[in-house]
């Protein structure tokens, strides 16, 4: 929390310094102009407290908050008042933002298939993935990866250092064996590709760059033979999209768009008190 | 730089763990697939070394890129290059995609206003202040505030804490001498607000959310009185309105809009050698 | 690195500061003196470059080591070679003895079933995991969850929490669902939960304290019905048990057993040179 | 105390998040399954009050603590008490098991030698040495050093750096002049090496690897020439033959034997309420 | 805070635990031994606060403080207090004793010029930047520049780096324009050097070096045509010759003075309740 | 070492991007003013090579070094030799003027007493123990104690938890058993105390504020009857009075002294090359 913190006030706010009004009581309120899904509420919650201020929460993420609905209230100094405001409205306004959009996409690809989910890339800013996951659940997604450390996503990358199929094929099975308790998720550009991993014992193919007509032919031809496998669409879905790919087949869609999303917008209010 | 690996790779790569092929020899290289002004190469070239790869950088930040032009290529074991992979690429996608955006709205600017400036805010996703703030460089803009240390900006949010206005004039003198160092810069929200703190002394009036053609009038009225004074508008300001806003007078634009860039594209090729 | 560098160095080596030879030229060499899996020597090259002293590895994690064989030698001043000798020489020992015992233990259930796999818990003195995780991949051996970020296991302290059974059948098949990408792992206790468990949906059954014989008598009922789950044997499994357990079908062991072994004994040679 | 708690949950605890249980009360509670000498209940209290759980202690560390005593109970939300769970068990499992073979292989010296003290070595796993240290307190025992900062030890590694006896002597009573605030410990092999570093003036003899004959003739033969010299045995000192070096004269024993312990048992109990 | 508390304490406190007093009830409290500045007491507070002592604070930092005056007093554990005890001592010892020279020169100098400010420069202790700033402003002074991030100050070091006058002058206004929100300071060494800045548009002339007589001459002559420009007088300014440069014409001091001052004496009194 | 830069930089050398000067060619070279002992030159080095300037080191710690002796020089561009300039030449300042304060009060005081050794205190700015610590070697001074950690000095402040003499002496034998490698430090403030902690078993007494000739005739009381105790000088000993204690019997001088020098005057000079 405090590096946060430390980032945007550094040693001291000059401002609030020069005026000479640090030790008035003052009152901060945040409130959303527009509707939102509701993220960082308890954040900016923690940070109050973290310094030092009196703080009333009103609503938690995940909530759907309208317009112009109290979030939280906080009490304490001007001097502590002028630390947390800018911070708070950039974590609320961030998150939001990545909620309000998380939720639209899902509700978007729902109407299409009620069962299937949305999971967002590591395709981060760097430092923001903490906060950022937070705002993928406050929406109702879910995580794709973490990082490198929770999953097997197997890439053409990976590929390109075996020298022939047999050696790959071998390597293969023996990593499905060793991690057992993983599935083994393989990314693919074609139903060709898409077959062969389904034959090899991928768990999941996600499907990268595919149309949705090439993406539920895939589906199509390789359920045919393979049924448990499973579909993920990535790579170019997004708000105008989505519900196509959910259409086409899609078990749950991977993307980064929710990460681009417009901050929400909140409206901060300081009074003396 | 290593808590960005850190957050990417945590504990370890499972996926090349379990593909075995960990210590064969790789290169990775780096391409724009559009062209960029690019941002990040520095930054991934150290991360690189950090990581222990050998590492060529082509292009420096600032640089105006062409599509499918090598930026930066990096020799290492398998392992390695697999770690750095989405991490540098996220750095490069994400810093020359606001490079690009700065560079592009301080053009267009300067179509109506060869000499404006552009400067982003505090309005930033936290922890990313670090980067963001190379990528606007890189484009052209600079720094508005790094954040409360470095500057005095006086916001209505500082004026409710006053009860009556000779106080706050007496207050606003007083913090002008003991910070003769800096200039004193005042959000206003109208033309009466402008010439009211351009004859109290303010060195710089940043105006909210006026329309053009209220910025326009604001600056003439205020200038015919205060010529000395600058004018900075802001709020709402984007690539699509920004040149109306330097047709109407600014010194400077001041916003967060480049921050919200979409992320270039970045080719990413690894080599088995 | 340089946390368990400081750890032991704190301010200063006060003996060789007293002995005043700080700045003759030295040598030091490790080898252990019985036979090892080696793992470790990676983490103490690295610690020896950023401690300045040049270095030469002679063996690499995962090797079989010879009792007396050189492992690595590093040269530098004296003052460089007391600060890295103990650290060093303990990074050595605990990781070589964790390596080891992996290795003996993943070697005696292999005698039983050559395709079992040895994983590791989290049942870990705090602080350990990184430097553990590496003796236990050095062994043979990999891991069973890194924590509760990276994998789906079901404890009876989670079902706990639901009034009925529906309530919780419903809720397992949301998670699944959701997390379509992972498996799910439950903890049972004896084969009635085992069954009930393998009809819900859990990919892999850990099986908690039960005898080799009964959870052999487990996985048999178990797989008539379901064949396609895997099992796994926990608690309580050690270097002496480990091929029952091998024998009764598991495909994989999960133990903290590694974690307890008895640290290598090192040799560590220093020379005035 | 965060980063253990970080080490274990990482991003997010996904089990708990997948059950939706997250916000239900509940209640967890810790007791030994065998009788310890407690260590690591303050550690545990104050980690549970940092993630915000609110706790009741009913043991301290250094206590006695029978089988299936209440140690500390404490409520949260589910999601709270899941996230706590493992690594406060891992705490107290084991700084239990070091304090509790502490406390027994002092019990067995002090059969021989009432006045012995067991004193603890830095051949420490890496980063566990602050936890490490209040085990072994709780224990009855105490730290032999800290690290390279806190105490002089002379071992042969320091002594192959002189050319000549007299440029070393020399030396030695100039370090034994500056630091006159602390002690000399020298480390010797043998008893001529004691007998040596007696009349030199070290003040403690720190015995590596002598039976407990050799250490008894060693002591015998030194004490008859300087009686105010101390004596330690280290090396190969474990629960077995701990009495018979305190039987052979030992001031203390010097010893890494109890950071090996067998972790204790704790029963964990996770409720609704 | 903690970082503080650590290096004073490392891991445990040997004689406190050696006397066995850690349990018993303690009571701490703090007086100057002679009148001062108070500065610190807020920290020191929160830093007992930290150490879970319970604590009462009567004065601020700010505040003159007469000698024998209680600032604070602090109530728990014997070893909690004795933890705290020299760590809160220092940090009130050297705060005061800056923040009362800064009061005394600023009053020195405020008998020639009643709005003269003092300003205290980056030539300080690395790593006492935060609290000395904390002092600066205690005793009524200011910081001049917090780094090389917050303000523009041209030197000589600067300079060399171009090679003719009119390539230096186009850059400077380029930078004005720039950074049209910062002042420009620039260093002077003379009269001459004074004149050609201000006519080139500097907006403070920063004097080096200058005796009261020259500095009191190069005013004089610069303001005659440039009335707009700001003067600071800096090197080797102090308590006994500051006066003179407050009567020589300074609008500002910059000094490192107060950072060399003599730490307060302050008592600390231990008892047990 | 980054924290020092980074507490300088901060984000960005704002001077030097203003003027466009950070890619050229530059140099940096250190001299003292005047002569001083040295300290600080590695850590200058150090840092210049993590900040990527190439560096030659002329004189080492602890070197006596003329006036205008180049220390150092590095060569970078001018934005990195910017960047470390101010901190190195603090580095250098506080360091060498801690280093020959130490060294003149040594010199001084073994006019006397050519055995005496000066050891430095706790009393300290806080975060500036490491870096002190350096300087009081370079000047030939040795460490008090590092922090409570190291060694144990029992104060009037342990001695008033005590209810009578009898169980304070009984605890106090039990210390000096327990730590039987440390010797027992005590402060005294009189002769009688004095003999008292000699009778009861101190190895060395602290001697607060008493005048030269009090100490005097302490050591001179207590010395005849217990021969092997040391005695140390602290409180208010000074460079001017130093000699006096150390012909007054005085084994070692403890004192905070050396930190309040005033810093050595280092010229740096950067050139375009």
């Amino acid at each position: 929390m405090m590096d946060m913190i430390r980032e945007d006030i550094g040693l001291m706010d000059v401002t609030t310094v020069g005026l000479g009004i640090g030790d008035l009581d003052a009152k901060i309120t945040f409130a959303p102009k527009r509707p939102v899904v509701l993220c960082g509420a308890e954040i900016v919650e923690t940070m109050c407290k973290e310094m030092h201020l009196s703080v009333k929460r009103f609503c938690k993420s995940g909530d759907f908050v309208e317009a112009n609905t109290l979030i939280l209230e906080a009490y304490g100094s001007a001097a502590q008042v002028h630390q947390v405001w800018k911070v708070c409205q950039n974590i609320l306004e961030y998150l939001c933002g990545i909620a309000t959009k998380t939720s639209e996409m899902l509700t978007q690809a729902r109407l299409y298939n009620p069962n299937i989910e949305l999971l967002t890339t590591r395709k981060i800013f760097p430092r923001t993935k903490e906060l950022a996951l937070q705002a993928v659940y406050a929406g109702g997604g879910a995580h794709h990866r973490l990082g490198l450390y929770d999953s097997i996503l197997v890439f053409k990358q990976h590929r390109v250092f075996f020298d022939d199929k047999a050696s790959f094929e071998a390597q293969f099975r023996k990593m499905k064996q060793q991690f057992l308790e993983k599935k083994i998720v393989v990314e693919v550009e074609n139903a060709d590709e898409a077959l062969y991993f389904a034959r090899l014992g991928a768990d999941i193919l996600q499907c990268e760059k595919m149309t949705p007509e090439e993406f539920s032919a895939c589906v199509a031809s390789v359920r045919r033979e393979v049924p448990s496998v499973f579909f993920s669409a990535t790579g170019g879905v997004n708000e105008k999209n989505i519900g196509e790919y959910a259409q086409a087949g899609a078990d749950c869609i991977v993307t980064s768009s929710p990460y681009h999303a417009k901050p929400a917008d909140i409206r901060v209010i300081i009074e003396k008190c």
